[in-house]
C-alpha cells in the first residue's frame, strides 16, 4: 500500500468506486478520509482489497477544482484547503461526513424559506443549514433542487432522474443521500430506487405532513432524523418519518415494505408484512435497530439499473368489477399489470379466463397485510393455472414498481415471472411480521 | 288496549310492521311474545302507539300453519303449539328469540357439515345446531341457504338477493338475522345493506378465516357471538368477527366502516376511521359498547331500498397512471366512479381535465385511514373545481356501494353529490376516530 500522508492528492479504488481527493486529517486510525473535488469529505477503509495511489504529494498541490453549479457547497475544497489545512476557521466541520440532499418539491420542501412561507425554487444549502441549524453538527450539506413538483404529479420518469441523481452523488463521493419529497408517492419512489439502485451507502427519503406555519410541524425533526441515518450505516433505501404522533422518534422503513397509510397524521408512514429497520430517537439521535438484517455501508458496490417499462398497471377488483378492463389495457399495449384481489388473492370467476394473457399478471391483495399465496380455495387454484404470478407478501405498490424494473431488465416472460417471485430487496419476506397490525 | 292472553291469536302493528300470531307466556312484564306462524317468536313492546286486535281468543284456535320449504324450523308453530303451549318438551327454548341465518357461502358455510368437510348445499337449522350446541341456547335458530358462492364470486345483484332476503325474514318476525358469508368482500356487502336496509332488528354479517378442520377454526365462535349479537339491541348491519387472534372477544363493527384488512389473520376485520360498536365476549356473550351512538332495537321502521346502479367503479391512482382509464369507463357508459386517489385525495394534474364529466366522480384515499376534505393544496382545489366529490373520511370500498345505491334512488346529478356527501349510515364521520391505527 502506497504511504500516503495528510495533505497528499490520491486515487483509491474500492469495492468498485474510484475516489479522487486530498487527504484529510482522520480522527480515527483505521479510516482515511478524502477531501474529494465536489466538496465533499468521504471516509474510506483502506484494506488489502483496496487501490490506493499517490498523484501528487501535498507539497505539490495546486488550487484547482471543479465548479458545479448545480451543487452550493458548504465548504468548497478552494477554501476548505486554505482556511482548514492551514488551520484556519470551519475546523468544526472538517470530520463530519458529505451528505447530499436532492429536493423533488412536496411539503417538505415548501416551507425551507420558512421566512416567505412560499415554495422556493432552489434550496440553497446555507438556507437549509439556516432553517435546521442542527443540521450542520451532522454532516457537511450539499442540496441539489432535483425538481419542484408535488409527489401526486411524480411519474415514472421522475423516478429514473432522482434514481440517476442519487448514483451521481454517489459516485461522486457522498457519505449518504437525503431525498426530500412529498409524502403522497413517497412509498411508490421508495420501492422504484430500491430495485434501481444498488449502493454502498445510505439513501434515505423524507418528507412532512405539516406545513412550516403549524405548531406540529414534523419537516424540522423528520429532516434531521434523515439526514442521521444517511450518515449510518444502513445502506439501504429508506423511508425516516415520524414513529409516533408525538417528537420522540423516527422510524426507518424499508422502502420496498413502506406504505402511507393515513391522510394527515404525522406518523402516517407504516412498514407493512415487516418490522422497520429501527428507529432514531429525537433528539439524541441513536439509531435503535430491530433487527441485524439490512445492507451495511460498503456491502454492495454502487450500481444503476435506469430502465423501466412505464406501461405497467394497477386494476382494483371489486364486486361487479368487470373483467374486460384486462383486455382494456392489453389492448391498449400494456406490458405488465397488477391485480389487487380480495383476500388471499381472489377475483371473481368471471375474471379467469381472462388472465391468460401474454403479459405478465400479478396479483396481490388489497388486504394489504399478509400474504396471497395460500392457494386453498378453487378461485385461487384456477387462478395460478390461468397464469397469474403471486408474490407472496409484496405490498401493491411495491408489485407495480417491481413489475415496471423487471420489465426494463427483459422480455422473457419466463424470466419475469421468476423474478417477480424472486426477493429481491426484501419485498418478499418468509414470514410475514408487523410492527403495527 | 285490547286486554289480551296467553294463548290468544293477535295482530299487533308496530313502528310500520305488522305481526301476527299467539301470545305467548313472557319473562318480563313490559314485552308481549308472540310466536309467528314462521315459527319465529317475536318480543314487542306495547305502548300507545301501538295497535292490537285479538284474531281469535286461545279456546277457539285451531293448527294451522304455513309450510315454507326455504326454512327448517327448530320448532314448528304445529309442534311448538303441540308440546310447549300444552306443556311438554322443548319448555327450554320458548322464550328465546327467533334468529334467522341467511347461508351465503364462504368458509363459513364449508364446515357446517364437519363431518364430510365438503360444503354442504343446503345448511339445514338442526345441522347447524348439531355443529353448534351452543346455538341453541341463544335464539330458536331458523336457517336459508340463499346460495353457496365465494365471496370473491358475489356481485351487486346478490347484494340485492340479500337486502331481500333480510327483510322477508324481518317482516316475517325475524328477532335478528346472521348472514354467514365468505369473509373477502364481507365489507362490500356489509357496506351495501347498510343503504339498502332501513330495520328495527340487528342484521349481523359473520365469516369464519380458517376451516374447520384446523384447531384454530374461529367459525364456531364468531358464529356463536354473531347469533347473539343478533338478539342484541344494535339494530345496525354489523360485521362480528375475531377482535384478537385469541378467542377472548369479537368485535361489532358498522357496516359502513368496516375492511378486510389482513389475508390470513383471524382478527382481519378492523373498523376504519371509527372505533367498533362494541365487543362480544367470549364465553360470557356479555357486550361492551365503546359507545351508545348506535341504533336501538325497533328504533327505526323496515323499508327496502333494492334499487341500484351497478355501473360503477373504482379506479386506484398511481404514479403514471393514464388518465384516458376515465374517459374508457364514460365511453363503456358507466353512471359513477370512484377514485383512490394518494393521501389527502389527489390525482395528477394531468387528470383534472379528465376529470369534467356528466356523471358523478367520487375522490377517496388509498390511505385508507384519514379524510380527504383537506383542500390545501393546488390539486385538490382544480380537482374540487373540476366538480369531483369528496366525502371526507368514507372507505373507497363504503364510497362505491353508496354510489350504486344513491345513482338507484336518483338520476340527478346535485343531488346524487348532495347524498353522497350526506352522512347517511356513519359512512361519514365529523371526526375520525380509530380503534387500532
Amino acid at each position: 500500500m502506497t504511504d500516503i500522508e495528510y495533505g497528499d492528492l490520491v486515487r483509491i479504488k474500492k469495492d468498485g468506486i474510484e475516489y479522487c481527493g486530498i487527504v484529510m486529517p482522520s480522527t480515527t486510525d483505521d479510516t482515511t478520509v478524502l477531501k474529494l473535488d465536489n466538496g465533499y469529505n468521504i471516509g474510506v477503509n483502506i484494506d488489502e482489497k483496496t487501490y490506493v495511489d499517490r498523484i501528487k504529494s501535498k507539497k505539490n498541490i495546486g488550487v484547482s477544482i471543479s465548479n458545479n453549479k448545480n451543487q452550493n457547497h458548504i465548504v468548497g475544497l478552494n477554501e476548505y484547503y486554505d482556511n482548514d489545512l492551514t488551520g484556519e476557521k470551519t475546523t468544526k466541520r472538517k470530520d463530519l461526513p458529505n451528505v447530499s440532499v436532492i429536493f423533488t418539491g412536496g411539503t417538505i420542501a415548501s416551507r425551507i424559506d420558512y421566512n416567505t412561507g412560499a415554495v422556493t425554487s432552489q434550496v440553497k444549502a446555507d438556507e437549509l443549514i439556516r432553517a435546521i441549524p442542527e443540521l450542520s453538527d451532522i454532516a457537511i450539506i450539499s442540496t441539489e433542487q432535483l425538481f419542484n413538483i408535488l409527489s401526486e404529479n411524480m411519474s415514472p420518469k421522475n423516478w429514473v432522474d432522482i434514481a440517476r441523481s442519487v448514483y451521481d452523488k454517489i459516485k461522486k463521493g457522498s457519505y449518504g443521500v437525503v431525498i426530500a419529497h412529498g409524502t403522497d408517492t413517497m412509498g411508490y419512489t421508495a420501492s422504484a430506487l430500491s430495485f434501481m439502485l444498488r449502493m454502498p451507502v445510505p439513501v434515505v427519503l423524507v418528507g412532512s405532513q405539516r406545513s412550516s406555519d403549524r405548531p406540529s410541524s414534523d419537516s424540522y425533526m423528520n429532516m434531521i432524523c434523515a439526514t442521521k441515518v444517511a450518515t449510518s450505516d444502513i445502506s439501504e433505501v429508506s423511508v425516516v418519518m415520524h414513529g409516533t404522533v408525538s417528537d420522540d422518534f423516527c422510524l426507518i422503513h424499508r422502502g420496498t415494505n413502506v406504505r402511507k397509510m393515513h391522510t394527515s397524521r404525522r406518523d402516517t408512514f407504516r412498514s407493512i408484512n415487516s418490522i422497520p429497520i429501527g428507529r432514531i430517537n429525537y433528539p439524541a439521535l441513536g439509531i435503535d435497530l430491530f433487527s441485524d438484517r439490512y445492507k451495511k455501508r460498503g456491502g454492495e458496490d454502487l450500481r444503476l439499473y435506469d430502465e423501466i417499462e412505464e406501461k405497467c398497471a394497477i386494476i382494483k377488483f371489486y364486486p361487479g368489477c368487470d373483467p374486460n378492463i384486462i383486455d382494456f389495457f392489453v389492448d391498449e399495449g400494456y406490458k405488465g399489470l397488477v391485480i389487487e384481489g380480495t383476500g388471499l388473492g381472489h377475483v371473481s370467476s368471471s375474471w379467469i379466463s381472462h388472465l391468460k394473457q401474454n403479459i405478465p399478471i400479478v396479483i396481490t391483495s388489497q388486504c394489504i397485510n399478509g400474504r396471497v399465496c395460500d392457494r386453498v380455495y378453487d378461485t385461487g387454484r384456477m387462478m395460478i393455472k390461468a397464469g397469474v404470478i403471486d408474490c407472496e407478501d409484496i405490498l401493491p405498490e411495491t408489485a407495480l414498481t417491481k413489475l415496471m424494473w423487471v420489465l426494463g431488465q427483459t422480455n422473457d416472460l419466463e424470466e419475469v415471472k421468476r423474478l417477480m417471485k424472486t426477493d429481491i430487496r426484501c419485498e418478499i419476506s418468509k414470514s410475514s411480521r408487523s410492527y403495527s397490525f
